[in-house]
């Protein structure tokens, strides 16, 4: 990274380590309100609150993907819009999924002009790579996303924030209503910074509604609409076991070196995701856990059922939830006792006292590109195209004390393990091991002596990546000199990479 | 107020009606953190603390009261600064009683030099009417606290948060431990806003702690001591039901009052305090309430086993803790599923969304003194002496549609409705009506037509002032031009009034 300034982006401040920027003391501008006793904060009319509020051509509008496939909050914002003949909006969506395909029809239009997100897959991330977008996108970590709001550098006009139940004061949380989708954490430092919060709802309880997670206190307006979503889009993507043979191999291994590092024992914790292989590990270290009678601290990551049976039957006391990934995981948010719903902030974010991450023993996360210096990739694909992000990846994998990449060696007929890679989303200090059905190779020389006289196959990286070019043949990597069309912010605000335009 | 500006205090924004300061855009320099997996948080010893965090001679160090008058923190804190030769240090504590008399010695001292409080009982608050602090107090509102925090009008150098429970990371409540009591409310900005906040506390839980009141994102630091105090020193003051005649005559009035003004309907919230009249004013609401089979909303103000009753015995179905004033009300909030725990931000201030006072009916309150423009006294005493401070009485009588005031006409052989009063805590426009012996006076035309053919005897203010002057002689009241003691702030940071030494 030898770029000073990106249009539209600003200054960058290269990476220099996971933990070497040290924060500046911030000025934020907050807008601070003025409430009277009778104020009416419940709309009906979306055209009639975005006149009230009066939101204007290249201001930057804020979302949580928690409805993630399912969201329907997006589209009858921006909608609206346009028939207001607002444009050059920046978008500011934790996650982007297939049911925001219409968003490019709205950057062909001018409405949307720049995406800053943690995740983004489907025609936005086409069209992203594609260059079709006025302004460079962002790409940020989801405690990244939390640091960025927090410090100012992301400034959001208006918070959309949708929600499964409001009351008419703008108490509002995710786990009540028809379209209840559980935790609502990634949505919380918007309502605690943006200059104006709207709650988006189509449930309306009597005030006070029970259990509210984001408090009349930070909602300025309720808008009610006929349907936030679909919770059933809660589930995208697998969340079963997978049943792949050399899958389960993997998945097995890696329990074995979380065993043989030590760190499984009483108060253990873990994060995982919620893929095949990541679902199976957690399977594996249940075994084990079982075996020895061990019992766990907290889990933490995108909730599943499996995840909730863990807790359920007592292998670990306590779940931490940022978001849920199945309508299992909603139902126990709302009804476990140590089932805790929590900020992105107080999840990952670098910038505060400190995060739960800093507190995670294990996280087991995937890759589409791993560098022979463990340097990840979760946001191209090998050929380059935007086909994810970050999310919590970079976030856990430097809070955890044992953070291991889980993935085939090859995918597609494609090397994943490689010299070098199109692009860096998790530095590779970060990571202490990766697991693949060749073994397991090492980034940690405390970890290797530990691991010394154990049963685990250890091998080089850079063996792997020789292996995976014997099989794949040479991995053409195109150094690219097109226009950026994505920039890569770690998580405590430096940039890490850029992606440029395909 | 004609004064412009205020040694050690600032410019004097003055007051001009409850609802009409506009904020303005605040620019608050926020220090933000960076924290490493590994750093310990974790100390024993108080001096090795303070030099770690670099703690110095003119900072301002933030206490709150929920031990009230068991508090042992701020002892222990001010007397490692006096060991280490810190002074001129601003002590902003949410109230200051009796047990904190031993800080008048710290003024003398030259240790502690300014006060910054929403309410002070005791040695301090003849210390600071007799001007022995070296620079002037500031009153404020519990609401208006938390406004100061958030606008960085009170900036706060290191928050020392009593906790009676805390895990390692800094997960911190009020409602487990040996010393458990209640509700933290008050502490909630200072652990958002301070610069180093640090919980005190007694007993460590494993982590995590499970109910955490303020997160481990928010605590830099977890201090061990022997004992926060001992909570039985919440219960200060009376928290039964009187049994003086003439007060119970006061307290049914007031019930009929405001069964008469139409609020106490289902739906009914109600706040009131914990002194005779107003847990007595509750009880005879509660007797509407049964005839009528009335089911109220919420319940607010400090916690007593008298208002957990009414939530128990399905009066009201929720209530809301700002602070608890017996251990009945801190069994309940850890117990009762809708026995809420909120900060003094979401109770009451105003520079917010809306804070639930908003949302209240009717709240019943005192005075020490009331002029005939039911502008109303409730922090010197009749002879110009501190004897108390607003705590919630401008938020609450600010946000509730009926404010009620409840008093004996005469206290102590002394007017307490006169034509012109000490000093104005709460402005008479938040003020609907005055209860006493003699009789209701009324500040609000639509109330007044709604009451015409009630059975209720209204009375003018000013025939009251009269008859108080009849019995008790002419009120004198001196005009002082001694140097200025206390700043009496309004909720929205304008100045109401000054406090001139004794």
């Amino acid at each position: 990274m030898n770029i000073d300034y990106i249009k539209d982006y600003g200054e960058v401040i290269p990476f220099n380590g996971a933990f070497n920027l040290k924060p500046k003391e911030k000025t934020v501008k907050k807008q601070i309100k003025l409430s009277k006793q009778n104020d009416n904060k419940v709309y009906t009319s979306i055209q009639e609150l975005i006149k009230k509020i009066g939101l204007k051509s290249g201001d930057t509008i804020s979302f949580h993907h928690h409805l993630r496939n399912g969201d329907k909050v997006t589209r009858i914002i921006l909608k609206a819009c346009e028939e207001l003949g607002i444009n050059d909006l920046k978008l500011a969506i934790s996650a982007i999924f297939p049911v925001h395909n219409f968003i490019v029809d709205f950057a062909k239009k001018g409405i949307v002009s720049q995406i800053d997100t943690n995740y983004c897959v489907g025609e936005v991330a086409n069209a992203i790579t594609r260059g079709l977008f006025k302004k460079v996108a962002i790409f940020r970590t989801h405690g990244g996303r939390a640091r960025a709001i927090y410090a100012g550098d992301l400034k959001i006009d208006v918070a959309f924030i949708a929600a499964s139940a409001s009351d008419e004061a703008g108490n509002i949380n995710g786990i009540m209503g028809k379209n209840a989708f559980g935790s609502i954490g990634y949505a919380m430092p918007d309502a605690d910074c943006a200059k104006i919060s709207v709650a988006v709802s189509d449930t309306m309880y009597p005030y006070p509604l029970s259990n509210p997670s984001i408090t009349q206190d930070k909602i300025d307006y309720v808008l009610m609409v006929d349907e936030i979503g679909d919770p059933n889009g809660i589930k995208s993507g697998t969340t079963d076991i997978t049943k792949d043979p050399i899958q389960l191999k993997i998945a097995k291994t890696t329990a074995n070196l979380i065993y043989e590092s030590g760190l499984l024992k009483d108060g253990f914790s873990f994060q995982t995701g919620a893929g095949g292989i990541s679902l199976a590990s957690a399977h594996y270290v249940k075994e084990i856990m079982k075996e020895k009678n061990i019992k766990g601290s907290f889990i933490m990551g995108g909730i599943t059922a499996y995840l909730v049976n863990l807790y359920n039957d007592g292998y670990f006391s306590n779940i931490f939830d940022v978001q849920d990934f199945d309508l299992e995981a909603v139902k126990s948010l709302r009804e476990n006792k140590k089932h805790y719903e929590v900020s992105s902030s107080l999840y990952a974010n670098i910038h505060t006292s400190s995060p739960i991450v800093n507190k995670l023993d294990c996280v087991v996360l995937g890759a589409t590109e791993v560098d022979t210096n463990f340097n990840t990739n979760v946001i191209t694909s090998s050929n380059g195209y935007i086909m994810g992000g970050s999310g919590g990846h970079s976030d856990a994998a430097a809070g955890a004390k044992l953070a291991i990449i889980t993935t085939n060696l090859i995918r597609t007929r494609k090397a994943i393990v490689k010299e070098k890679i199109n692009s860096i989303t998790t530095p590779g200090e970060s990571i202490n091991a990766l697991v693949c059905e060749y073994g397991v190779a090492l980034n940690d020389k405390t970890l290797a002596k530990i691991l010394k006289n154990s049963k685990l196959k250890i091998i080089d990286i850079k063996d792997l990546a020789k292996l995976a070019n014997n099989i794949c043949g040479v991995c053409e990597f195109e150094k690219s000199n097109k226009k950026i069309v994505a920039v890569v912010e770690y998580r405590d605000g430096s940039v890490i990479d850029v992606i440029r335009q395909k």
